[in-house]
């Protein structure tokens, strides 16, 4: 077999059985051995920013890999958005990069750049496969390297020669590697800082925002008053009635500052010390009091559920967490506003939903009205790269047939990838995607002023507006193949929603609200 | 004065008056300063993709570099691809990158990445700014390294409190480097290489596929019989009735063969010697016949009209150049095809078009049917990164208003930069695009043969399908603000391109014909 067949047989075999890809003609012999590896799914993306995205959704609703297939470096340039926000979220992802021949880079072809230092910006694995009978050893190396705890994006780039040569011979299977035993000592230092009477905050990230890591950190507030909050951008959180409530950590620097007032240890849960996302004038940057001290009670590569549980045994024996009752906002009518927007898509929300959530600023009430709501799964923006909402429902819906997804988008954040709609209504996936249209950057309008910078005239704010012209996303879908429908008012919203949830494939609707500022 | 005000007052002074961007937070007080230098115009793209290929398009046009506003690694990620294409355009563009605060960077907030070791792929120049009283003369410093001869990606990357800071002071203004003098031994050498009564062929590059040089170097072939051949892909080349017949080197190894069947001599006049875009199991890369000489008339950073008409006054004194005489094809009726799309065009074509040409598979008649059209430019597809077409056409259309501009696209890459028509619709520019919709990656599958990949299955042929679902351009452009229609035959095709040419501001005709292969 050749090097493409070897690979393939080799990522199936390690568990990474779908590969999202924009192919070139450097790509053809990985492409054509698609077909000879059964198992593998090969999916069209229309630009690699919907390939990354989908594979990074991908993960993270199935818990392992999937590939990509993307086109040298500019293939890889445009995926990188994606990745980056891939890597903070700490998602496995095995890139095949497509490459000239070996022999053929001394030439400097057009295509020619750089792969291997872009590659190394997202701070993970990379490497360059050169033999023929190595490149399937490289592709389990890939996927162990993506799968090591925490995940990360695994980047092996592949000469076209190497894809094309005789001699492939696939490699042995990887199986993740298990993540790292928190010592006791560690268990003690955080129980001691939980039992002293001052106040706690148990900052939760990664695996500690899934079910069995929340029920052991919900005993062990109920049982010690420490309160639990969620990072800000988790890369997935289970939430709804049923489940300990956990909010999440302020985006702005102020309330973050509010949700820390009396805090006097925060014990880090496979999460990091709060951060502001952005510097500000005369601003702190570390937005960990003076007076606070940290603890880790579990990185990021350590089994977080474990020492949780372990935790809990000590501080919190036989303690039963405080769960999420059932609760909904009352049903809105009238006019659609941000808030009202938030209430509707609670009341209508599904059993088992997952949320890919890129609203932004008109999305600040959706972690309220939706609390009490079924349960259900959240994606966010890990890495601040917008472009992310659309490729990431892509790629859940795929890990995860049988349930429904929602895409809740901001305007500009649609923008940015905007074809993954396409591929949506290929693949006939679950997704309904709401476009919170307020024809506006509204977040950048609200940092404009917090930044302090005062503009003098009016070329400032064009620059963060979208009025003009107002994107219609009814006819955008519908051009990619997606039915699509416009709301303006909460009835029509919750009725597009229903409709959209009842019926199998993908569905849009855009729903007309006014700027928040 | 802060930093950003500092920075734009002097990119204005040296020639940089407009701003293509996507801002975010890090850059509000960049955005904020854009009111206080009013000859700095800012136009927003609404995904980076867009805002560099706008910059690339602009400077070929204009002459003298674009700036850019791209947020932090992401927002260069996005814009990386168009500019590998500028780079491989020796396009100068002076790309400012925001980034966070200095003493910001040590927490790793999520959007922090390493922007310069990514901007270093671009093999340009890169600098991080440190100080606000630097700032100016790093600004500067960066118009001068875009503008050297050739033009280069400069990237500044500009933390916001060197941006926010007090204390900017204007650098003086700088002036474009003049190109390098050929030596008169370089000149001799090739007079003797033309004049030595075996085949040559002068393969123009760069400035040489503009007006002066073109004359000079049709003087040479009319006195010499030495070939004139433009390099496969010209960043600009000046072309149809008036002007000196050039045709491309092909795209196709087999195609370039033909070309130098015969040849002892490539003359580079601003060009590179012919090699493979892509790599070809079993076929050369180097496409030069072993018996051939290459001889280097002007490098690339070297004064090559001047070093042509030297040339021509050493090899062909008083010689005139072969003109096109005007030609068109005869005008095609019914159904659309790919030839019969490219008479339709050249038929209808006016005065002065600037023609961004990403068509691709379906546009290989074009250079035949225009050839005789009335003069025009034509801007290709330098450094293989598809969606290079529509943002490159909005730069054009910006640069030269008075021109009418006609952006040819492939689906498939109109696919990649899709937001350029909002940008268009915004900045009513007199744009018209035509979609080859023929529902495929015809190139990829005219490829897959190439490489001698046979899939035994369905799937690979999937990855390069277009047509499940069709993707109709028509309400996608409406969507966006641009009046669109769809043409099935060629008289519907003229009918609309003859409206959209007569009509202010941009419009979309999606031309829908049956694949190539």
């Amino acid at each position: 077999m050749n090097g493409a067949q070897a690979l393939i047989r080799t990522l199936v075999d390690s568990g990474v059985d779908i590969c999202f890809g924009n192919p070139g003609t450097s790509e053809m012999h990985f492409v054509a051995a698609l077909d000879d590896v059964p198992e593998m799914r090969g999916v069209l993306g229309l630009q690699e920013t919907v390939v990354t995205g989908a594979a990074d959704g991908y993960a993270r609703m199935a818990g392992r890999p999937a590939a990509t297939l993307l086109h040298l470096g500019p293939g890889l340039a445009n995926g990188m958005a994606n990745l980056h926000n891939a890597r903070r979220a700490h998602t496995p992802v095995v890139n095949v990069i497509g490459d000239h021949a070996t022999y053929h880079a001394k030439f400097d072809a057009p295509l020619q750049s750089d792969i291997e230092a872009m590659a190394g910006t997202l701070k993970g694995w990379v490497r360059s496969s050169t033999e023929t009978a190595d490149v399937a050893r490289d592709g389990a190396d890939a996927v162990a390297a993506a799968r090591a705890t925490p995940g990360r994006v695994a980047n092996l780039i592949l000469p076209a020669d190497v894809s094309w040569g005789d001699g492939g011979e696939p490699a042995a299977a990887v199986e993740p590697t298990p993540a790292t035993e928190v010592s006791d000592a560690a268990i003690d230092e955080v129980a001691a800082a939980i039992t002293s009477g001052e106040g706690v905050m148990i900052l939760l990230g990664g695996s500690a925002l899934r079910e069995p890591a929340l029920m052991a950190a919900g005993a062990i507030a109920a049982a010690t008053g420490a309160q639990l909050v969620a990072e800000t951008f988790p890369a997935r959180i289970e939430r709804g009635a049923g489940l300990p409530v956990v909010p999440r950590l302020g985006y702005l620097a102020e309330q973050v500052e509010a949700q820390l007032a009396g805090i006097k240890h925060i014990v880090l849960a496979s999460a990091k010390a709060p951060v502001s996302f952005f510097a500000y004038p005369g601003r702190p940057g570390d937005l960990v009091p003076e007076d606070c001290s940290v603890h880790t009670l579990a990185g990021l590569g350590d089994d977080v559920t474990s020492a949780l549980q372990r935790l809990a045994e000590k501080v919190a024996p036989g303690a039963e967490p405080e769960l999420q009752q059932p609760w909904l906002p009352e049903m809105p009518s009238g006019e659609l506003n941000a808030h009202a927007m938030a209430e509707t898509i609670a009341c209508t929300l599904p059993e088992n939903v997952i949320i890919a959530d890129e609203s932004n600023t008109s999305g600040v009430s959706l972690p309220f009205t939706t609390a009490g709501a079924p349960r259900h799964d959240v994606l966010t923006l890990t890495g601040g790269a917008i472009g992310q909402g659309m490729p990431v429902a892509t790629g859940a819906a795929l890990a995860c047939p049988d349930r429904p997804v929602l895409n809740l988008e901001a305007d500009g954040s649609a923008m940015y990838s905007l074809s993954a709609l396409w591929t949506q209504a290929r693949e006939q996936l679950n997704v309904t995607t709401v476009i919170f249209n307020n024809s506006a950057y509204a977040i950048l309008r609200m940092e404009l002023e917090r930044v302090g910078a005062e503009p003098s005239g009016d070329k400032a704010g064009e620059l963060l507006d979208l009025s003009r012209p107002h994107i219609d996303f009814v006819p955008i879908a519908q051009g990619m193949g997606v039915p699509a429908t416009r709301a303006t008012t909460c009835e029509e919203l919750a009725e597009q929603l229903r409709a959209a949830y009842a019926e199998p494939g993908p569905h849009l609707i855009d729903a007309v609200l006014a700027p928040l500022f």
